[in-house]
């Protein structure tokens, strides 16, 4: 039988990675590298550096595969979103198929933690309710995004008693939101903290969290707002890419 | 100036501690320890097990708090987790203030995520806020039982481009609940997922995640609900107390 683990690497500093992790990397003959964007060198760098750091007297190789893109504009996000997933479906079944004998053990290293907002699980699961491959695969948790930022800001997530929304800046920005009195926002390419109509929201925002580069700016909405449209614009800039996350709590 | 250390140390396996939990281990002076309840011992135990474990070369000494319970039956909850809050507050100042000199680290060993239903954040910025104390701190996220969940019943936390509402027991008995697409309910004390009325709800339960003792049953809530309730109230008997988690997943 072939083995994958789906491994939670962190948010982007190494130290991220618990000992589960590193004994999950010792494991593994073929990691399956997959990234793209403007992005992509230096989350394939971090992958590199985590592996040389972590892993003792066992050999492995790394196999990139081009990453399908999402296509953006045409359809719908939920069914661009599948329509990808299906493609990155016929990738993964072709690299367990061929990069991986019988006995063998592939690895994908997943940013942030596997169980959130991350596809690599669902598509997992995809291919074996298919039947086309088998094989059997663990999930190994990591650090997100989110909890970094919480712990950067020194601020717990919840209130008192109260709910926690994780979200998507598209249903931010598309007033999707329910009235939980914490709200972390995750991928948001438009700047959807715009939406907010209360300006004593308090926000907590955090770039590249974790990592050498990392920004962080917190206060009442209608105070830093503006601040925070900068700063993104500007790092934005001069990285090629952004990766960020916010908490917006009621007053 | 002192130090204090917030340190996330995971769902129960010692394995899901992190690079950084570690280091941060290693530079504490004093440990304080605040467990109570039915789960002390088991608790207590785990955090001397992951001293004995991972703290090398470095001398440590363990400072147990007779903690504060909350007040039940006669305020609000709110009201009682404040009362809770402010006698808790009083704990930490005397522990700062007694037990540690300038220029020493303290730590507190935080089971799960420190940002995730967990009052120590709080506490440490409200005794800053009141100024009776001077100390710096720092926060060290760790993996929550809700990940753990997720990751050990190989399920993403959100749906595709979906909101994640975590909650609590309380919120969800109450109707206090979002629309959103996934929920995950954490401190249910009255088997909340009885109000849940779609019994095509998918759920996702576990209990002593990463331990040793792990159950885990998933299914349609209608088929598995009775099923959780008995292995519950037979688990809680067995052990003296229950620390479960689930994730509920619209059909």
């Amino acid at each position: 039988m072939k083995q994958l683990l789906v491994i939670g690497i962190g948010a982007g500093d190494p130290d991220h990675l618990t000992m589960q992790a590193v004994k999950a990397l010792n494991r593994v003959d073929v990691f399956f590298l997959m990234d793209k964007g403007p992005a992509k060198g230096t989350l394939l760098d971090l992958r590199h550096e985590i592996c040389r750091r972590y892993i003792v007297d066992h050999p492995y190789r790394f196999v990139t595969a081009d990453s399908p893109e999402r296509q953006r504009g045409e359809v719908d996000y939920p069914t661009s979103v599948e329509d990808l997933n299906r493609a990155k479906q016929a990738t993964f079944e072709r690299l367990i198929n061929d990069e991986l004998s019988d006995g063998q053990c592939g690895g994908f290293l997943v940013w942030g933690d596997p169980s959130l907002y991350d596809s690599t699980v669902r598509i997992l699961q995809s291919i074996l309710d298919a039947g086309r491959c088998a094989f059997e695969f663990e999930v190994i948790p990591g650090i997100s995004s989110v909890q970094a930022l919480a712990a950067r800001h020194r601020v717990p997530l919840n209130s008192i008693g109260g709910a926690l929304e994780i979200t998507t800046g598209r249903r931010l920005a598309a007033g999707q939101v329910s009235d939980a009195a914490s709200v972390v926002v995750m991928l948001d390419a438009e700047d959807a903290y715009r939406q907010v109509s209360d300006p004593d929201t308090q926000v907590y925002w955090g770039a590249y969290v974790g990592t050498p580069d990392e920004i962080l700016i917190q206060g009442r909405l209608g105070d830093v707002a503006d601040d925070i449209e900068r700063t993104r614009k500007a790092a934005r800039k001069a990285h090629g890419w952004i990766m960020d996350t916010y908490l917006l709590r009621k007053p």
